[in-house]
């Protein structure tokens, strides 16, 4: 049977919007951009004509009541990511979200809901989760190629300077949901999350240490036990000068290690033996890639789900896990106690925003 | 005034005993090695006639009962750490100690009693503080030039396979006194807190991941506040198959990193400058060396010390601080609960031993 | 005095034409792009808005007869750089040519005429040499602190695939006027003969080794004495998988290196000292830069030289020197003996094109 | 059939002598070290000792004389092997010599003849060919996996200091036969020419950079041309600050490279492949191996080829390709003109002595 193109919508039309039409671009056969929505109509109408997308509407709701749509890319700001994900799914369209997927746990449920009883799917971008490298880490772990997990570290050391805040909506808890925990590293250990499976245990803390201007933190580091057993260490900081995006997963019979910054091909991956291991680099460089890890990587992978009738990852139960990850680093920083998973229940304050208690640092200077 | 060259035993010809021998030989017009001490007297006798020592003593009482000496060298295994040292400061001899420097605060605490009592002193061996990399770093943070202090991690990330834990004294409370906490990673964290001063509070985690025939740890993980708000993730391994011993810290004008394995030279140092903050560069490098880090230059401070009449480094107040933070560690991780600095008292069980209470995994096989 | 902008044309709006106009532009109160020339109009009109050029002209001798020029960027196909140099010196502009200047010693002398006879200058881009780190290189070298000069390699290593060769005027002398040599690796050893100075002979060989569709060599190596004593390795290629451009100098106090490949910032340089000459790393590292070699950097040289009423860099007569060593590299490969400079006179094939002789190579096949 | 162990002698227990006895030790059923001779008896009784040798000689002749020896290691003075192999084949023993093998292409000959009238074989130490990495490369370039071989090169930087030259016996054509070329970089072009197969020609410059005290070059450079087309270009050097060996291959479809110093694993080998080319990483990765070239790895094969009772690598016939490289080299170094495979004839000065004529540098200062 012969496959129409799947109808995409790119909602939003700022900086990260151009991932989502060059990985829609490279799949013609299987998704065409046909509508492009942002408030903003000149930016809009100028999307449009440079990825030729036929239809331009200044709203959401406008597009979906005059078109029909398959997969809508939500690339708007974090704080409307809920509304306009339950709209689409209301009108009977898939949705692609960018992280993060929600503000809070609790939009993330109310999204979870929508989605159980319209039986569309949604989807958030963790494109790391699809490139090469992951998906033949996973691949060899699951075969047992491996050994057991012992110890992972997860580290998401990057550097952001007093201009990239002077943005009103960024570090704040309203509009970004959080700081570098929740907007960068977050990457780096859902990347963690789909590898080690589920987690049960986070201890951290939290800190402003270096940019007095934000409300949220800047560095916050955490300990992590794992189902499995693996013992991990994340740290998350857009305070370090020297930018690396690094985890390494120590095996019984190797280690795994990732290094990069933004995007990774295979060429930031390495493999070290154990002794008396060394079959373990013939398996890894077996099917060797030269691809960038990305959106259009992921995107194959949601349109197969599509094609298959199933819901596309990441799916919101893996979405969850990693928000739960993200509520229970801040409970545990705020709080000073460990938090395992399923702790943070309805009433639990950090299930309605991550920072459910205030922060533990002085007020925040006027902007 | 002429200075005589201080007179040393070594006692205890083990492994390490070498390093000892060689950094005395580094010295020849200010320390010289005039005796040695082993229960193995065919040992004692080949290690005397390989380093020129014209003593030979089968024991430490002996040797002091006949022979005067400045600086004993102990080389021996941690559990007899503490009554030699106590020994040697009655007998009038300062002590340089191997580390651990004891078992416990309690042992530590013992010998800095009897310190005070006899004005002899006794230093522990960090020899990685010393080395050109850690002084600089050090006098630049202090100097200013680095800006405040942000995050730092701190990774000892070591392999050692069943072969090394056959030998029935390895991985076992009672003689190692721990695990890579205590017996490999102190080596690194010893350096971070010489840089970054006195710590405040410590949340651990520690696991027997994958050597079952030990008692101890094989792996922990502590993320640490220090007094000056730098937060810091330390992570302890023996069953990494890619080893390292890696420090990071990001200041606000530069990450300063040092990535070696059991010594290091200005070869394993980096500096990476914050935008703007190139100076840093020029600072570090004006006096760049190409000497390793060792023994020997620990012993030149040692020296400095002994001539100058005050206590040698490193010395029982900084070794405490270092040993507290092991046995907050251990505590730490054995409870779930966060341990500030102070809170380990003499009722303390973790002030005896550094498992204070039962490590929180199953029976221990067998040997 | 106040210093009116210089007036700046850009002829050519290919790919390089916006290194220039940023290089402007980083400039602003030194210099301004007032006109574009392109014989494709829409080109023109595009990249005059893109840039702000109030002018666009059809063909250089248009504009020059209507605008006042002080300084042409020649950004056209290198065949067409002597005949429009030489409008531009008559019509009293001076001329910034992109690399390779020329097509031959033979027309890099004619303009060298008008240039004499019109009191206006022709400079050359070759913006290695402006990058902080050659800068200081060349600097250390001349004041004694690197001791002298003993051996260098020059590794052009690139890879050009087949697609990049079907555009009709590449790889054919009468257009490009060579291959890696002229037109690849020419970055590089110019950057070699900015330090080392006049080179005496060159031996070399040449090869099409892969790429069978294009006229001239793909590879070439050549062995170089220079007037100071020094031996060099040069390496051009385009048919390397793994590219990088590497040059590597062996003083005897030091050895310095260059890795990166089409430009530089100082973290792509490094210093190594010879044992007892650790000072030279305080001195490479004084006055360290995060800038990236480029455009902008040779041009504010270029700038302070017509301020100064001084021939801009690179000279007519720096850039002979390159040009003549291509020359004899492109004569000794073809002919397999050595070249002494100097040796290329006026009635030499290779005076009036590269290929001074047929290639030894066999016929080319049809494009 | 059971194989009775080879017996092995050695003669000249100088340093490189542990290397052959560590090799041995490596294959106790296959061979063992029954004899060592060395001029200075305390030495030869002291090596003896330490590796368990029953009997000591005096010299080579009182060995043969008395003892039946099935493989004797030539680990004397390069000016002794020709007599000293000679004396072996005559006695029927087979030979394993270090390199040089001889002082000349003329002493190889003589070697020759009688190994061919004896029936008895003479094999050069050249270790780097058997390590994993070679054995790898060469396999899979025999195999077409890595498409034909397009450019080399083969950097040999290393550093000796005046110290090291004053040695009497160092830098003297009459006792080592030559400089970098014969002594140092010989091990990285021997593996070179190894994997490219037989040279054409060799075009080459040679210097007395800064050891000026040395009679020898300390610098050579080559430009050479394989008869299977590929192009390399080669650099021997002893006054490069910082040291490496380097060995890079572009084939049409991957670089691959070694970078180590005295000795190489699987670590200091790396593929890069070319676009579309991926499949080359796994070929290589298949049977990663953790051992270190050495003398170890070629002894199997000289065992092996014992076993089987031809001649072992490296064979009188591979040696000599490498050794009239060297001649070449020094020819072509000295008379300024290229040099063909073939062109050193029995008359040739440089048959009989690299040096066949005086160095192109100054007379030499006294010792």
């Amino acid at each position: 049977m012969t496959q129409t193109p799947y109808r995409a919508a790119i909602v939003g039309t700022g900086a990260i919007a151009a991932a989502h039409a060059q990985a829609l671009r490279a799949h013609p056969n299987r998704a065409t951009l046909t509508a492009v929505v942002d408030l903003d109509a000149d930016r809009a109408g100028a999307f449009a004509a440079a990825w030729q997308a036929p239809t331009v509407a200044p709203s959401l709701t406008e597009l979906l009541a005059s078109h029909d749509v398959d997969l809508v890319h939500l690339c708007t700001p974090p704080s409307t990511h809920a509304p306009l994900a339950i709209e689409c799914l209301r009108a009977g369209a898939n949705v692609l979200v960018e992280k993060p997927p929600t503000l809070s746990l609790s939009e993330l449920d109310d999204i979870a809901r929508v989605s159980e009883e319209t039986g569309r799917h949604v989807a958030t971008v963790f494109q790391h989760r699809f490139g090469a490298g992951a998906v033949r880490l996973r691949g060899l772990a699951v075969a047992g190629h491996l050994g057991r997990s012992l110890l992972a570290t997860c580290d998401t050391l990057w550097f952001r300077d007093d201009a990239y805040f002077a943005a009103p909506w960024r570090g704040r808890w309203e509009t970004e949901g959080g700081g570098p925990t929740m907007g960068h590293g977050i990457h780096q250990f859902d990347l963690l999350l789909s590898v080690l499976g589920p987690w049960q245990q986070v201890t951290a803390v939290a800190g402003r240490q270096a940019r007095h201007q934000v409300h949220t933190e800047d560095v916050s580091m955490a300990l992590v036990t794992f189902a499995d057993g693996t013992l991990a260490s994340v740290v998350n900081s857009v305070v370090s000068p020297r930018q690396v995006s690094a985890l390494r997963f120590d095996f019984e019979r190797a280690t795994v290690e990732l290094s990069h910054l933004y995007g990774y091909t295979d060429d930031h991956w390495s493999i070290t033996p154990a002794p008396g291991c060394g079959d373990v680099k013939g398996r890894w460089y077996a099917d060797w890639s030269a691809t960038e890890s990305g959106h259009a990587g992921q995107l194959t992978a949601v349109l197969d789900a599509l094609d298959a009738g199933t819901a596309p990852p990441v799916t919101l139960a893996d979405t969850r896990r990693t928000m739960e990850f993200v509520a229970a680093l801040y409970r545990s920083a705020f709080t000073g106690a460990p938090v395992r998973s399923g702790d943070i229940g309805p009433d639990d304050p950090f299930f309605r925003r991550m920072n459910g208690v205030d922060a533990p640092w002085e007020g925040v200077r006027a902007a």
